[in-house]
């Protein structure tokens, strides 16, 4: 009998951007993995075993959630987001990958859901309506260098930046850092967007502008938006502002 | 009394893909507006009108759905995917910038969904599952040369990238200018997914190498993914392969 892994998203954290593709796959498991605070999302159902780890082990939780499948059985490993944007479906395929041959042989399902990009740009406008790309900020598994490189790279090219990870208790630096690069490309009234716990109870969402982005704390639970030289902010009266990057490019290239 | 417009994601197609969230912006609205494929994906509800318009006329939609909100109604205007992704989320803040003050004390709600790329990332493992970045490939609202310094800037730095729009009646040479412009940055192994229709009954996923890419056909339904350096493919027995972008950086910077 060949077993089943599910790698499910569960959207920015509130409860109607679950997809019902996701909640079926839920649904369904009879064992579910994850960080202990995207599993406490889940309902709990019955005949169902749940098995909470840690943030950053998600090697040896890939690695485990794939032998419980092996034994045949239908096992779920949750995702905050998408599962396939810096979370848990590429950990899995690297597990697949060192792992036993018949890890092979697994039927195994990618549930997509909301990242967080997209939950955050939804509730002030359209700031990733052009082209943009998205960077995890964090230098635990790849060199600080690099994504140097890709900063320059990207505000240089006229790419929108959503900035995954900016901060952790292990990686205080790195986003002050980060600004600052981004103040050598691109101007100080480029908008930036804070989006903290988006779409939960303790949602908070600020614009500012680059020149006074490294004021604004950002942890873990926070998303940060930086527009292109093309991004505009559009005042509304006792509104949170709009801020959208328009589809034509109207500027000559810099 | 205030008018309400919505601006909805229906996600890629399959219904179970679409949030309760963007399920509930449609249950309530009185009016919808939309390109005639993606209203015809709305469950038909009493006491609700409904505003079908051309592909290419997203400025005119959007423009006709804020009027119509701002008589006090409460409107609702879908986008296939996310609709804050090379769709109607921008238009619609173009034209409140652009349109009567009046537009801009109307309550705006962007409801976010699963875009295309998450979708076809999901279905072939996690070929986003590090730094990456989107690219609308039509020229019709910015220079072509523009789209060649993105794709070489995006190709240099290592992100995988996701390519929107790639092919369309009036831009059919586009696509196969894209992925030979590619090619002076990335070798011929480099993964490439097409993917057509997904979630939708007639969804089509292919992988291929980019020195093969360019003998598959793309069109307005397809979403194609190119890999980086690091992208890696996994056979699997009797399965489309796995599809994935390592969390960790291996490799010397190209």
């Amino acid at each position: 009998m060949n077993g089943h892994l599910a790698v499910v998203g569960l959207g920015p954290g509130g409860a109607r951007y679950l997809t019902p593709e996701a909640d079926a796959a839920l649904a369904a498991a009879q064992a579910l993995y994850g960080y202990g605070p995207y599993l406490a999302r889940v309902p709990m159902r019955a005949n169902q075993t749940r098995h909470a780890s840690d943030n950053r082990e998600e090697r040896s939780r890939a690695a485990a959630a794939l032998a419980h499948a092996a034994q045949g059985m239908r096992v779920a490993v949750v995702s905050g987001g998408d599962p396939g944007i810096f979370a848990m479906a590429a950990a899995v395929c690297e597990q697949i990958e060192a792992g036993p041959e018949s890890w092979r042989a697994l039927e195994v399902a990618v549930v997509p859901g909301v990242t967080a990009m997209l939950a955050v740009a939804a509730r002030i406008g359209a700031p990733l309506g052009h082209d943009f790309c998205a960077l995890s900020l964090s230098d635990n598994l790849k060199p600080w260098t690099l994504i140097e490189q890709r900063l320059d790279a990207a505000a240089r090219a006229g790419f929108v930046i959503a900035l995954y990870n900016p901060v952790s208790r292990a990686r205080p630096w790195q986003f002050g850092a980060a600004l600052e690069r981004l103040r050598r490309h691109l101007p100080p009234s480029t908008p930036v967007v804070f989006g903290r716990a988006v779409t939960r109870a303790d949602e908070h969402i600020d614009v500012v502008t680059l020149d006074h982005a490294a004021k604004l704390e950002a942890d873990m639970a926070t998303l940060v938006i930086i527009g292109s030289r093309e991004t505009r902010v559009l005042a509304r009266p006792g509104k949170l502002p709009l801020v959208y990057t328009p589809r034509a490019f109207l500027e000559p290239s810099a």
